[in-house]
C-alpha cells in the first residue's frame, strides 16, 4: 500500500502553505475551546443531558488531538524554503491523511451517540437506534480508508461506492426510524433537532466530495489547488460538524432543561422567588 | 540483556511504518479520551461504583502514557528515508518493547481490581479475590519479560510456559471462585459481567500468541510482516482490553446504580416526581 500520490503533492507556494496552516490552527482553537466550554457548562443543563455534553466535548477533544498531530505533521512534510516567499517542498516525511480516518473512526459514531443522548429517549429506544447507527457509521469510515490510500482510480471508486452503502443506511435510520422518536420530543426543540439532522447529512456529504477530487484529476484537482481546497474543505466541515454541532446539542439540552425544570430557566429571577418566600414568611 | 532480534527488525516499508504509526496514534486517542470520559461520568453512577470508574480511568491513563512513549520511540527507531515512499531503516535507537511490560505490570492487576470493584462485594470477599488475582497477574507479566527479551528460543519457551501457570490460575479464580460471588449480583448485570470475564480471557490470549511469533520463525513471523501483525495485534488488544473494557465496567456501574437508586434512572422524569411531591404536600 503505497502512499496516495494525491495526498503528497510535490510543493506548495508560500501563500498556499500559509492558508492550510492557518486553517489547521483555527480548527485546533475551535475544538479545544468548544470542548472546554461544553465541559464547563454542564451545570447549566439538567443531569440527564450532561452525558450528551460530555460526549460532545469528547468528540471535540479527539478532533483537537488529531489536528495537533496534523498541524505538526504538515510543518514537517512541507518545511520552509530558502526565503519566506519560497515554495515549501515536500520533505521525506509523508503528509499523513490517515489521521483524519482514525479521527473519524472515533468521532463519527460519537456524533450519533450525542445526537441520540440529547433526545433522552427510553433506554430500549436509544439502544435500538445506536445498535444501527454506530456500526454503520464505523463501517462507512473503515470502507473509505482503503480507497483513500489507493493509487488507482478503480480502487478509489470501488471503496467509495461501498462506503456510500452504510452512509445511505444512516440517512434512512436518521430520517425514517428516528422520526418516530422525534414526534415525542417537546415541540420547542423539534425544529432544532431536525436542523441538526439535516446539517449532519449536508456536512457529511462534503467528505465524499473531497474524497472524489483525485478522480476528477486535471491540473487543479490533481495538484496544489485541489490539495488546498480539500484540506480547507475538511477543516471547515470538521469545525461545523463537530464544534458547531456540539453547540447545537448544547442549545437543545438547555431548552429541554428549562422546559422540564424552572431551576434551569434564567429568565425567572432568583431574587423574585426569594421575595415571594419572604412575603409569605412575613 | 541483548535486545531480541525479533523486535528490532532491520527496516520497514513506508506503508508498514504508516500502519503501525497510525495504530499507535489510534491507541493514544482511545486511551486519553476514554480515561477523561470515565472521570467526567462519575456523577452518573452511585458513589460505591466511583472507585471502579477511577481505577478504569487510571488503567487507560497509564496505557496512554506508555503509548506516547512507544509512539515517539517508534519514530526515532525508524526515521524517514530519503523520500516519503522510501523504507524506514532502523536507526541506532532501539525499539523498546519493555514499555509494554512496564505498562502491563501496572495495568493488568488494576484491570482485575476494577472488575472486582464494580461487583461491590462484601469487603472480606473482595479482599479474598484480590489477594489471589493481583499477585498472580503481576507474576504472569514479570515471568513473561525475561522470555520476551531472550535471544534463544529455549529461554523464550521456558519463561513463556512459566508465565502460563499464573495465567491458568487466574482463569481458575475468575471462573470458579468469582462465580460464587457472581450469583449474588443482580440478574440484570450477570450476563454483562460474564461477558467481561470471557472477553478478558480471550483478549489476554492474544498476548501469549504474539509472544510466540518469534518461535514460529520463517520469513513472515521472523520479519517485517510478523512485526506489523504483532504491534497491530497488541494495539487492538490493548484498546479492547482497557478502553472498551473500561466502558463495559461503566455500563455495569450505570445499570447497578439505576437498580439501587431511582435518582440514577434518567428514564424517570425529574419534573414528574416533583409534581407528585407538590400534589401530596398540598
Amino acid at each position: 500500500m503505497a502512499p496516495a500520490s494525491a495526498v503528497n503533492i510535490g510543493s506548495l507556494s508560500a501563500s498556499n502553505f500559509a492558508t492550510v496552516y492557518n486553517l489547521f490552527s483555527l480548527v485546533i482553537a475551535s475544538m479545544v475551546f468548544t470542548a472546554l466550554f461544553l465541559l464547563l457548562s454542564q451545570g447549566r443543563v439538567a443531569p440527564r443531558y450532561r452525558n450528551a455534553l460530555v460526549v460532545s466535548a469528547t468528540v471535540c477533544g479527539i478532533a483537537a488531538y488529531h489536528y495537533f498531530r496534523i498541524f505538526d505533521n504538515f510543518k514537517e512534510s512541507y518545511p520552509p524554503g530558502t526565503s519566506v516567499s519560497a515554495a515549501h517542498v515536500l520533505s521525506s516525511v509523508e503528509f499523513n491523511e490517515a489521521y483524519r480516518y482514525v479521527d473519524w473512526l472515533l468521532t463519527v459514531p460519537l456524533l450519533l451517540v450525542e445526537t441520540v443522548a440529547v433526545m433522552a429517549l427510553k433506554r430500549a429506544e436509544s439502544r435500538g437506534l445506536l445498535m444501527k447507527l454506530v456500526p454503520a457509521s464505523a463501517l462507512m469510515i473503515a470502507l473509505g480508508y482503503p480507497g483513500e490510500i489507493a493509487t488507482t482510480n478503480s480502487t478509489r471508486i470501488i471503496y467509495g461506492v461501498l462506503s456510500l452503502i452504510p452512509f445511505f443506511y444512516l440517512i434512512y435510520v436518521l430520517f425514517v426510524e428516528l422520526s418516530k422518536s422525534l414526534v415525542r420530543q417537546p415541540v420547542e426543540v423539534q425544529p432544532a433537532i431536525k436542523r441538526l439532522r439535516v446539517s449532519l447529512v449536508v456536512l457529511w456529504s462534503v467528505y465524499p466530495i473531497a474524497y472524489a477530487f483525485p478522480l476528477f484529476g486535471g491540473d487543479f484537482f490533481g495538484g496544489e489547488g485541489g490539495f488546498v481546497l480539500r484540506q480547507g474543505g475538511y477543516s471547515i466541515a470538521d469545525i461545523l460538524a463537530k464544534a458547531a454541532y456540539g453547540l447545537g446539542i448544547y442549545a437543545i439540552a438547555r431548552t429541554k432543561s428549562r422546559l422540564e425544570d424552572p431551576a434551569f430557566d434564567e429568565e425567572i429571577e432568583p431574587s423574585a422567588s426569594k421575595t415571594v418566600d419572604l412575603a409569605n414568611a412575613a
